[in-house]
C-alpha cells in the first residue's frame, strides 16, 4: 500500500470503531447493527456472550447486543496495528474492554460495513495472569521463621488436593486437552485436578502403535505458554510428543493424578461427587465443575458382528492396536479406511504382514505435503512465522472465519491439491479406491469440524494401497467365521487378526457411562456444526456442538480436539471457569440446544 | 534521531564496513588497522582466531590480522539493522562471513575510528543447525519394510553409545553447563556423551540446601533453544530449576549417563581413555575430546584446622550442607561470609538454629533488587525484552564490552546502588560487617569474573546480620576444640555444627584428580582475567583463563559458569568441537599461556 492509501484505510477503521463504540455507549442497537454489512457474521468467544457463538446478519447482531450490551458494557475499541486492505476487504486487529475483561478482535470491513467481526476475551480484569512483568518472584526476599520451600509447598499441596482440599474443577482425561486446560487453570489460580487412567502423562500417545506420528505440523501443535523449540520435528513421533507432555505437565505444575479412573459422577445441583479409583484407592471428589477431556473422538465404535464369538484369531479396535511387531507373516484384515486404518495398514505392511483394507464408504485423502503447503501454510508454517504470524495471531485469524462461509475459503485450496497431486489420485482411482473431497468439495478440515472422521492425511500409506501392496476390499462386513471376514457381497478374507478401525462415538457416550444416560441425552451430541451433511445432522449450529462452552447440563463441560484446539479453546474454557470461580456474573447468551442424542 | 541524522549515521557505518572489507580483501593490514581508534579493542569469539581473545590497540589489530587474515578470508560485512548513535558513539549490528563460517558482530564507532569490535562465529558453512525451516521432518513419508520408529532409534543409539560406538566428545559434569553443551553438540551432530555422578539430571541442584534459589533472574538464565516460559519465576527455586534441567535433557535428547563417576582419564596424543564407574559397571570410553564441566567453582576448599579431629559435633563444607532441618536449637558456626554462607545462615536462622557467621575478610553485598534494576536491567529484564533486546542480543552486547574497560562501565552502577541502599549499608557497618565494593569499586560482576567469589547477592539474609539475629564474629579460625571454634583473637564460639563456607579451588584441581598433576599444572589456573587484584594474579589475560577455548593440554577443554555463560559460551565451544569433528582447519591464534598452577 502507498502511504496515502494506508492513511485512508486506517481512517476508515478508526471511523468505524468510533461509530461502533458511540452506538454501543448510547445503547443504540439499530445504529450499531447498521454498521455491519447485510451479509455479516459476528463470532464471539466469551467476551460479550459468555458463550462461543456466531450470529449472522444485522438481525443477529441486534439480537446479540439486545441480550448482552448492558452487562458487557463495552468500550475502548482501538486498532492495535496498522490495518491492511486486500481485494476490497480491510482487515484490522483491534482491542476492546468489557465490564469484566479485556479482549482482542479481528474486524473485516467492506464498503457496506463490517463483514466479519471476531471478539475474543483475553483476560479478566483484576484476575490477570502472572506472566512477564507480573511473573512470580519465586522467592521472598525477607526471611522468616518456618518459611516453607517451593518443594515443601508443592508437596503439601499435592497431598491435600482431593483430600483435605477439594478442587473447584475436575478434568477427566489427561491427554493434550486436559493438560493444556490444567496449565491454564493453574495459571489463573483455579484449583483444579486432572485425572487420567494411564500411568504417566503422555501414555495416551506412548501406548499406541509404534509408527504413529502427529499428522499436524509443529506450528499447529504448540501448547500454551511453552512453545516447542525451533529444532522440534515437523511431525513429532508419538513417543517424543509423549515425553513433551510429561515434562510439560511437570514444569507447568499441572495438578495431575495418573493411574486414576473415574467410576462415576453425580451432580446434586450444587456440586459434583466424582468417585475415582486412584491406583486401587477409592477417592471421592466434590468439585463444582466437571470437564470431559476424554478425547473428541469419544468411545470406540466396535461393530457387533455375527460370528465375532467364533472367530479364532485376534480382534481389537484400532485404539487398542499394539503395533505390528507380533504380526509378521500373519493375515490381517483392517476394517475401515480413514487415518487409523491407513496408519495401521502401513505399519503392518512394513512389518511383513499380509494386509487387506476393507473400505466401507468413501474417504477423503490429501497428501501431507500438499495440506501443509496449501491448507495450513499461510497460518502455520515457518513462512508464516517469518511473516510475523504468531501462533496466537494464526489462531485468531483461523477463528475469525465463520463456519458458515469457511467452506468457500477451503474449496479452492482443495482444488489446488487435486491438481497438484492428480497422478496420485488417478492411481488410487485405478485400484478402485473410493475417494471424495467432502460433500461440497471443501476437504479435510470441514470434514474434521463436521464429523471428525472420513479422511486420511497421507504420510505414505496411501501409496501402498495404490500399488496393491496393501490389498483393498469393499463393502460392509457381513459376519466372521472361525478364520475369515465375510463381506456383504460374499467375499471371504482369510484373517489371523481383525482390526476395527471403525471410529468413535460422540463424547456424550462417556457421560452416559460416568454420569447417566439421562444426562448424556440431555446434553446431546458433541462435535459437529449442524451442516446437514453426512454424520453431521442439522439444524445449523454454527459452532462445534457442546465444545468449550456451557451445555444443557449445568457445570458440565467438554474440552478436546487436536493440539491446536486444545491450545486455543482451553483459554476460553479456562476463563469461563475462572469467572465462575471468582463469582462474576456470567449470563450465557443462546445456550446450546440439544437436537441429537449421539 | 531525526531521519537526516539516521541516514548520516548509517552512511558512516556503511563507509567504515566497506573500507574495512576492502582493506581486508587487499590484505592491506595497515589500512585495516588505521580504521580503528588509537584506543581500541577487538574481541573475537572463534570467528577469526579459533580462540576467544581480545586484542588491544592498532598493534593488536595488526597482530590478529597478520596471523588470521589469510585463513579467515573474511567478506560480506554489512549492517543487519539501522545503527544508533548516542554520546558520540555509533553502535551497529553487523554480519560477515569467513572462509568457514558466518558471523555476527557489534561495532562501536567513534570519530577517530572503531572503538570496539566484537566478531562472533554463529555457524559453520555446510554444517548449519537443523532449525526452523531446516528442522527435521520427524517422519519419512515413504513407507519401507523394517523402518525403525523414533523410539527404537533412540533406544538403539543409547545402547550403542559408549560401547559399540565411541563418542567424539565426553563432557564430565551434567549440570547446566554440561547439559547446555550437550544440547548444542547434539544439534550439531557431534557424537557426545555427558557424564554425571548424580542419579538424575538436576540433582546437582536438588541435593543442595532447601532454601536455595537462583540468585540470577530468569532473563539471564535461559538455556539454548528452549527459553523458560513467561510464567517462570524471576528467581527459580532449586527444585524447580532441577525439574527443568531434567526435562530439558530429555526433550533435547542430550546423551546423558547418570550415576556415572569418572575415575581417570589419560591422553595418548590421539584420543583420551576415560574410565567411568557407571552405576557399578566399569566402562572405558575413548573420545577425541574431553570437556570438564564440573562447575567453575572447582573443588571445595576445606581448611585443614588443628582440632578438627577432636571436634565432637558435625562439620562439613557448604557444598555438602544438607539444609537446616536437623539443626533447630543447635549452635552453628558458619565460617565464611559470601553467597553460600549467607544462604545457609539465613535458612538455619529460619529453622531456629543459633547461628554465628565468622567473617574472615571483607565481602561485597548488593541487594538483589538493586542489582536487577541497575546492574542487569538494560539487558536482562522484562523491560529489555519489551525494548527488543532478545537474549541473544543481550549476550552479544554484554560480550562486546572488553574486560579491560568493563570496570569503567560497572563503577557508576555500583555507586548508584550504594546511594539507593545507603541505609542498609550503614546498618551493616554499624554491626561491624566488613563491606567492600571490589578493589576498584567495580562491584559484583567484576569480582565474579576475576575470582568467582567475595560477594553476596542479598536475598534477605544480610538483614539478619545487620539486625544481630545472625551473630557476627571476625577473623581467622585458629583451631577447634571438642565443642567450639576458636578464632585467632582467642574468641571461642560454642558449636554443635561447623559449616565451612570457604569456597572452591580452581577447576584444574579436577584435572589433577582425574588426569594427573602434571596436566593440571600444564593447563594452569582456570578462571580469572589476570587483573592483578586479590585472588586474580596477573599478567593481564583479557579473557577468562582457559574457559571455552583451547588450553595448553591438547583436546582438553573447560566449560561452565552461571546459566548465562553456560548458554552463550557453549555455542563457541560447540562450534570449535564441531569444526574439529568435521576435520576443518582450526589454527589457534594466541593460545592461552599458563602462569599459575592454581
Amino acid at each position: 500500500m502507498t502511504q496515502t492509501l494506508a492513511v485512508a484505510v486506517r481512517q476508515r477503521v478508526d471511523d468505524w470503531l468510533a461509530a461502533f463504540e458511540s452506538a454501543l455507549r448510547a445503547r443504540d442497537i439499530p445504529a450499531a447493527a447498521a454498521l455491519f454489512a447485510t451479509d455479516c457474521f459476528w463470532r464471539d468467544l466469551v467476551a460479550f456472550t459468555w458463550n462461543i457463538t456466531t450470529v449472522e446478519g444485522r438481525d443477529g447482531v441486534s439480537d446479540l447486543l439486545t441480550a448482552t450490551l448492558d452487562t458487557a458494557d463495552p468500550s475502548g475499541f482501538a486498532v492495535t496495528e496498522e490495518p491492511a486492505e486486500a481485494g476490497g476487504v480491510i482487515e484490522a486487529w483491534i482491542r476492546f474492554e468489557t465490564a469484566t475483561g479485556r479482549g482482542t478482535g479481528l474486524l473485516r470491513l467492506k464498503d457496506e460495513g463490517a463483514w466479519t467481526l471476531l471478539t475474543s476475551l483475553r483476560e479478566l480484569k483484576g484476575f490477570e495472569e502472572p506472566l512477564g512483568v507480573a511473573r512470580p518472584q519465586g522467592v521472598a526476599h525477607t526471611l522468616s521463621k518456618g518459611r516453607p520451600s517451593w518443594k515443601e509447598e508443592r508437596e503439601a499441596e499435592s497431598q491435600e488436593l482431593g483430600y483435605g482440599r477439594q478442587p473447584y474443577v475436575v478434568v477427566i482425561g489427561g491427554g493434550q486437552g486436559g493438560i493444556a486446560l490444567g496449565a491454564r487453570l493453574r495459571q489463573l489460580g483455579v484449583p483444579a485436578l486432572v485425572l487420567d487412567r494411564q500411568a504417566r502423562p503422555g501414555d495416551q500417545w506412548r501406548n499406541r502403535y509404534k509408527s504413529l506420528c502427529l499428522h499436524d505440523p509443529v506450528w499447529y501443535d504448540h501448547l500454551p505458554y511453552l512453545p516447542f523449540p525451533r529444532n522440534w520435528p515437523v511431525f513429532a513421533p508419538k513417543d517424543k510428543i509423549a515425553d513433551w507432555l510429561e515434562m510439560y505437565t511437570r514444569v507447568m505444575e499441572v495438578p495431575y493424578w495418573s493411574s486414576s479412573t473415574v467410576r462415576s459422577a453425580t451432580f446434586d445441583g450444587d456440586h459434583w461427587t466424582v468417585t475415582v479409583d486412584r491406583d486401587g484407592e477409592s477417592v471421592s471428589l466434590t468439585p463444582k465443575h466437571l470437564v470431559f477431556a476424554t478425547g473428541m473422538s469419544g468411545k470406540p465404535n466396535i461393530p457387533d458382528l455375527p460370528g465375532a464369538d467364533v472367530f479364532r484369531g485376534e480382534q481389537h479396535h484400532s485404539s487398542h492396536h499394539p503395533g505390528p511387531s507380533a504380526y509378521a507373516g500373519k493375515k490381517v484384515v483392517v476394517v475401515g479406511s480413514n487415518n487409523s486404518a491407513f496408519d495401521i495398514c502401513g505399519a503392518l505392511w512394513e512389518n511383513d504382514a499380509d494386509v487387506t483394507m476393507v473400505q466401507r464408504s468413501s474417504t477423503h485423502i490429501v497428501k501431507s505435503a500438499a495440506l501443509m503447503d496449501l491448507g495450513l501454510g499461510d497460518l502455520y508454517s515457518e513462512r508464516a512465522v517469518e511473516a510475523g504470524v504468531t501462533t496466537d495471531k494464526a489462531d485468531l485469524i483461523f477463528a475469525s472465519l465463520p463456519y458458515r462461509i469457511l467452506p468457500e475459503f477451503q474449496i479452492p485450496a482443495y482444488q489446488a491439491m487435486a491438481a497438484r497431486d492428480a497422478d496420485f489420485y488417478a492411481r488410487l482411482e485405478k485400484v478402485g479406491f473410493w475417494h471424495d473431497w467432502g460433500p461440497d468439495g471443501s476437504g479435510l478440515f470441514m470434514k474434521y469440524l463436521r464429523r471428525g472422521s472420513g479422511y486420511y492425511i497421507d504420510v505414505g500409506a496411501a501409496d501402498l494401497v495404490a500399488d496393491g501392496r496393501v490389498k483393498l476390499a469393499h463393502g460392509q462386513v457381513d459376519h466372521l467365521t472361525a478364520d475369515s471376514v465375510v463381506l456383504s457381497d460374499g467375499t471371504s478374507l482369510a484373517a489371523d487378526l481383525v482390526v476395527y478401525a471403525t471410529g468413535y462415538g460422540s463424547m456424550n457416550g462417556w457421560v452416559a457411562d460416568i454420569v447417566d444416560q439421562a444426562t448424556a441425552d440431555k446434553v446431546g451430541k458433541v462435535w459437529g456444526l449442524g451442516s446437514d451433511t453426512e454424520k453431521d445432522p442439522g439444524p445449523w449450529e454454527g459452532e462445534q456442538r457442546n465444545m468449550w462452552k456451557p451445555t444443557q447440563q449445568e457445570n458440565l463441560w467438554f474440552h478436546g480436539g487436536n493440539l491446536h484446539q486444545s491450545r486455543h479453546y482451553s483459554l476460553y474454557l479456562a476463563l469461563q471457569l475462572k469467572a465462575r470461580y471468582e463469582g462474576l456474573d456470567t449470563p450465557v447468551y443462546r445456550l446450546q440446544e440439544s437436537h441429537h442424542k449421539s
